[in-house]
């Protein structure tokens, strides 16, 4: 791979700079970096740095609010609907995660569905804060059409991912977060920029056939994840997130790689308070034990070890604690959008 | 396939008798079968009434109580925890329907966590019967060990299936109903009843090798769907179905179709009052909207319409009203037990 080793300090500062000539608060700049950073260390290139350019073309375009107010516009007591104002959507989801951990210092569950938002990183970054605050969580983002409906070709389904996440004792959080197509987008984008081929399976070129080569795939359309299974959970994201919201649904929506149109995208997050049910204390052993007992399953010829969801992005991510490799394509792409807009 | 057309009066008659002579009630009786028939009805020919046999084994060794006192232990208002007793799994989840569905008079969302079950048959017969009351649904449960982790051969995780249902203006309701393995092994046992080879990718055989014989496979573990990424959301199930409830996880379970001690098997429910957002009928024309909008997709080579979750089943379900194609070897063991137990 063709990466440059930065220090994050240096790097977390051009990229809050970026934003913040752009006129978001610093809070807020801070907020965004956070979460593409957290992606980087977590080796997950695709939702990391090189997704500041089209915020930031988003931004310019003034089809993102850098000033958004982010406002409940239905209360429900155990469920809410949060109107986004069109803000980055970093914003709005980490407002809406303290929104709903504030309702849960006198409840035992909410859920919150969130429009007028955008683009807000990974869903892990927002589950995993709660799982670590003892909550289990499970949070969902749809996205503009990448994916088309099972046996079609024309996009009009978003990777719509998803990521629950829970804690375990003596040992880093469980949070699976996944796209629910065969891939994200994103991650073709990786194997362009490092002109390596996709496996068959990911996605289809523009009439249908599978293909290997990434710059098809992104001029096709991804495939769901394990055929017609992915896509109602496709349509399902995208029913949670829209359907209650009223955002946009997927096929209403453009993707987070154009910038013609507010995107409208929609969240999806559910908290339960597992104190509520049993001791926090017994649920994390309970969940540690489990976890061991699945690791001493025999393995397949070619496996080494059986991981859990979310374990190998915490390993990376604590090896990544001062400097970290950046791929260098997106490196120099962020230096350029940092000289043009003056703060380099 | 080896089927013979019967008339559904008959057979439903003959399973609730079966039932009956032993000692279930008959309004029980009337649901369990309801619920497998419905299987049969929509095609699940895997959840349908090859599943009676096994019921009855677990009932004759007193592993399944048919009287039980089916309770709420833990109420925090958005959240119950209900102790089934051990009865059938779809007479303590009808149960636990009917008290989400009371709540959600006086409230917009309602989980229940609930342990002490049995088998319940598929998840979509309840989110269906809760969609077509005007709610969003999502019901799991767990499952005993038939699927390994990621990468390992050793039987830890079930097939731990979910479902999402939500009503539809003008079209039947949308359910997604699906294992978080590759397929269910009640599908392999269909396959290895009509001596058809099941597709690589399905399940390994007992040395962790792909395979296409159904008896290898069944000797062996299912794999997850879509790779890491069904292991992970099979795993998610588990904790939102026994993490919660302190259910067995599928690891200390056993599989339904061995009969040594209690299931303990647990399941998961979550509704939303979908007109405490929107208008129930925008909500549902919204959505009928957008199915006619994903139908309109281009097609890919080989396939002939674009078809939403749950369709297919229903088109069948409507074909099937009267009689019924039943698989001869199921038919025939259903007539054996029936004779055996003296109620023909």
């Amino acid at each position: 791979m063709q990466s440059i080793e930065i220090e994050l300090k240096s790097i977390i500062q051009l990229s809050q700079k970026v934003l913040i000539s752009l006129g978001v608060g610093y809070n807020d700049a801070q907020l965004v970096v956070d979460s593409i950073i957290d992606a980087e260390m977590r080796g997950v290139e695709s939702h990391g740095l090189m997704r500041l350019k089209p915020y930031v073309e988003r931004i310019k375009k003034e089809l993102v609010n850098t000033n958004p107010s982010i406002e409940v516009v239905k209360d429900r007591e155990s469920i809410i609907v949060v109107d986004g104002d069109h803000g980055l959507g970093q914003v709005i989801a980490d407002k809406t995660l303290d929104l709903c951990i504030d309702r849960l210092q006198t409840r035992s569950t909410i859920i919150a569905a969130v429009r007028n938002s955008n683009h807000f990183g990974t869903c892990g970054y927002y589950s995993r804060k709660a799982a670590l605050k003892g909550y289990l969580a499970i949070v969902a983002s749809n996205a503009g059409p990448t994916m088309a409906p099972w046996g079609g070709t024309t996009p009009l389904l978003g990777t719509n991912p998803i990521a629950v996440s829970f804690p375990v004792h003596d040992f880093d959080d469980f949070t699976l977060d996944m796209a629910t197509s065969a891939t994200a987008k994103g991650k073709i984008r990786t194997y362009e920029s490092k002109s390596e081929n996709i496996p068959i399976g990911w996605a289809i070129d523009e009439d249908g056939h599978d293909t290997t080569d990434p710059s098809s795939a992104l001029g096709g359309t991804v495939l769901p994840l394990g055929a017609h299974k992915g896509y109602g959970l496709s349509m399902v994201v995208d029913v949670l997130c829209a359907g209650l919201s009223s955002a946009s649904l997927s096929y209403e929506a453009e993707s987070m790689t154009k910038s013609n149109r507010i995107a409208n995208v929609g969240h999806f997050f559910m908290f339960v308070k597992i104190s509520d049910l049993l001791s926090l204390d017994s649920f994390g052993k309970r969940m540690r034990d489990w976890f061991d007992g699945l690791k001493k399953s025999e393995l397949r010829p070619g496996f080494k070890e059986i991981l859990v969801p979310g374990e190998i992005e915490n390993k990376k991510a604590k090896l990544n604690q001062e400097k970290i490799n950046i791929n260098k394509k997106t490196y120099y792409e962020l230096r350029e959008l940092a000289s043009n807009l003056g703060v380099i």
